[in-house]
């Protein structure tokens, strides 16, 4: 069935004399002896109008051009006399594949919820904010790949489903072949006839794995779903979502700062190159700062700022913060938010954290109380990633593991990296989600993922 | 840490008087007054070769200048005299970031079975088949993006975790945080407590969402990990494995075989020209007859046949057959083998089936008989892609669901997209192990993965 794209049609460089669009009619506005149809067929933001003379269409066709309806239409590619169009169509046929009841289709002119939109999920990427956002996720996820394959990086593809337990990045879900209904005392073996024979759970990061390939591959970078059984039913939270990890052999956490602040500023630039049209219309509808906010981001180099300096700056601001400020502390939203929006209003890139507060993996400091450590925090958004340089050295990440209490065994292939040609080597992780938030000024969660999952929804 | 990657350093165009190298020596050969090693980094297959004269390494770090060891090295890139590399390193400082005991290092210099190399999966990337094999792998992950954005088709993450027990691909894994230890009694609601208060499992295809998504966006794909709880140990099935699976609205199963054969082979031709070093290895070490059989992919246009027909040449082949051959049945292995292989030779799309052996989503035909489903079929591979045009009517298709006895509530969504401006769309899954194991010539599915998920396999 060759058809043109909408997209195509309205970068044409010149009028066709036949050109054959399809797609779904937005609008349908009759005049005298006329109609005029805004069609749209997903290929971009932008609506091509049709023309349609009195004759074109038999009565029974007519009466199913409304919103909703997926057609076909031949005609001409011709200039347009009208405003903000170069081109429209004039029809010389048309025809339906399939309409819509204007009494049922629950998408009609006019503007829906957020919350509505969610539970017509399967509908919603036919509105211009649903359709704008899932192309700008298209395009991300391909700035990502592009900006790591020009870099010398290799994808991998790390397993989701894992026989760690000791991941010990939060909640995990655990995957089974048995029937729910036939648990067993706890005295036996719950794993016995399981499809692994053993606990299996899905992945909360691919970074153990990811290590595995930067020790060999040199360069590397994961991204895939990534998963949390986290009851926490917040705008920022959701059980499955998607993860960016590179990981990066003969790399210190200077290296590892560098990386995060050249592709986070990459992929804005990549995005608002390619998407500027879809962008525009979180600018405009979604978000009025958005714009100020990207160019703040890509404006100047993001302080580097080591956490216990953090701690004074915060101490000296003479806020009163929910949370007091306490040498070792975690950084919480508002601190994070005084830091960005209000001390250096730019992004900052916090480092060398407490041992205590950071996880076994990260790379002890000489002073012996900190870890090589950071997280890259946003005016607005707050931290869109964190990363450190990974202990490389056997036997200080074995009494990590010791001192944490975790189980040695769960890590007997981690240890043989720092056993058989050890290497320093650092990495991160940022939620694609949090990107896309981020990039288009959408505060929710469930609405930058075609199908969200979080507690208690498990639609579509 | 700044470095040159060793694919640079092998691909200067002058030599350097000053170049940094950071990587793992894969072997070391003394000579009279200076030592060889061949250090690799994992950015290519090549190594490159050092030269170290005696007196730049002290005695410490001589004897840590081991297979495994990872090294810094500093010195000059000059022309070499040997033969097969354009560039060596003379080296004027060397240090050794983290050594590798020559008694317990597993990865001496010698062949290694694959069957071995995989109970060291966390090691096995730094052999020079399975480096190659997982660089194969990056750049075909992006050939696959990089295919379908040049075609205007936008990438669609769908969700792993699904509340459907009905796409019926396969056996589902379950997943849950109830502990497993505690299952109630069948009467009771075993879903009570669980994270989505329901039933949930692990996706067998992203096609249904991607259907979603192609009616609103156009043309779209997914590509991303998908699971099967089957209990088959063979070469050729994994538990977790990646599926690529586009979706095109306005198109039907002519416009889908001419999608598979050119996405296939542009496929083919970008490996070919992106990674011809490593591939090259397949060729010489695992497969003589790779690149026979990838031209042979290449050459012609694939077959197009229909499944009656296909019956019919089977019959008329004279051949014992351990399936006899009936009109209506599937084929089977040897069957696919004889026409790809024996009467063909070379890909064979057979298309129309019957209806009884194809799944409920296929769109049915004029015959009332088959529907419009298609395999491509390779030599010595067998099936690589299967697709259909789907049903888009929606009296049809609730037919077929009623039919086969599905249940119709789990699928509101999707016949909804049969109700709202419904259109002829089309797609195909291709295994994306099937794919590098094609292109590669590995004959087990568990050495194309950095991780395999197999039955009472979850190392790692």
């Amino acid at each position: 069935m060759h058809r043109t794209s909408i997209n195509e049609a309205l970068n044409a460089e010149a009028p066709r004399d036949s050109i054959t669009l399809m797609g779904w009619v937005r609008t349908r506005r009759d005049a005298k002896g006329f109609s005029f149809l805004e069609l749209n067929d997903g290929s971009c933001l932008a609506n091509i109008q049709v023309i349609v003379d009195e004759g074109v269409a038999d009565a029974a066709t007519l009466k199913m051009l409304n919103t909703g309806s997926a057609v076909k239409v031949q005609g001409m590619l011709v200039e347009s006399p009208g405003k903000g169009q170069k081109w429209e169509v004039k029809a010389k046929a048309i025809s339906v594949f399939g309409d819509a009841d204007p009494e049922s289709f629950p998408l009609q002119k006019k503007r829906h919820s957020d919350e509505f939109l969610r539970t017509i999920a399967h509908l919603r990427p036919r509105t211009n904010k649903f359709g704008a956002l899932f192309r700008i996720r298209s395009e991300a996820a391909f700035a990502v790949h592009d900006y790591f394959r020009r870099n010398g990086y290799f994808y991998v593809q790390t397993p989701i489903i894992t026989g760690a337990d000791c991941e010990g990045a939060g909640e995990m879900f655990r995957v089974t072949t048995l029937d729910p209904s036939t648990g067993k005392p706890a005295a036996e073996n719950p794993f016995e006839g399981d499809f692994f024979g053993r606990g299996a759970h899905l992945t909360v990061s691919g970074q153990l794995s990811a290590e595995v390939f930067a020790c060999s591959l040199g360069k590397v970078y994961t991204f895939g779903p990534t998963f949390r059984a986290e009851n926490s039913n917040t705008p920022r939270h959701a059980a499955e979502f998607w993860m960016i990890e590179p990981e990066v052999a003969f790399a210190d956490l200077g290296d590892n700062m560098d990386l995060a602040e050249d592709f986070l500023k990459s992929l804005i630039d990549h995005v608002r190159t390619h998407c500027a049209a879809d962008l525009d219309l979180f600018a405009k509808f979604v978000d009025k700062d958005l714009a100020a906010s990207l160019d703040n981001i890509m404006a100047k180099p993001f302080v580097r700022l080591p956490h216990g300096e953090s701690i004074q700056i915060l101490k000296k601001s003479g806020k009163q913060f929910d949370f007091p400020v306490q040498d070792g502390m975690d950084l919480q939203t508002e601190h994070e938010r005084y830091l960005t929006e209000e001390h250096f209003k730019r992004p900052v890139i916090v480092y060398d954290y407490p041992k205590e507060i950071k996880a076994f993996y990260m790379r002890l400091n000489d002073d012996g109380k900190t870890v090589a450590a950071m997280d890259v925090l946003l005016p607005r958004v707050g931290e869109i990633i964190g990363g450190s340089q990974r202990e490389e050295r056997l036997d200080v990440l074995e009494r990590r593991i010791g001192e944490l209490g975790l189980d040695m065994s769960c890590y007997w292939w981690y240890l043989e990296l720092r056993k058989f040609g050890s290497v320093p080597h650092a990495g991160f992780g940022m939620g694609f989600e949090r990107f896309l938030m981020m990039v288009t000024g959408v505060t929710n969660i469930r609405d930058v993922i075609p199908f969200p999952r979080t507690p208690k929804h498990l639609e579509f």
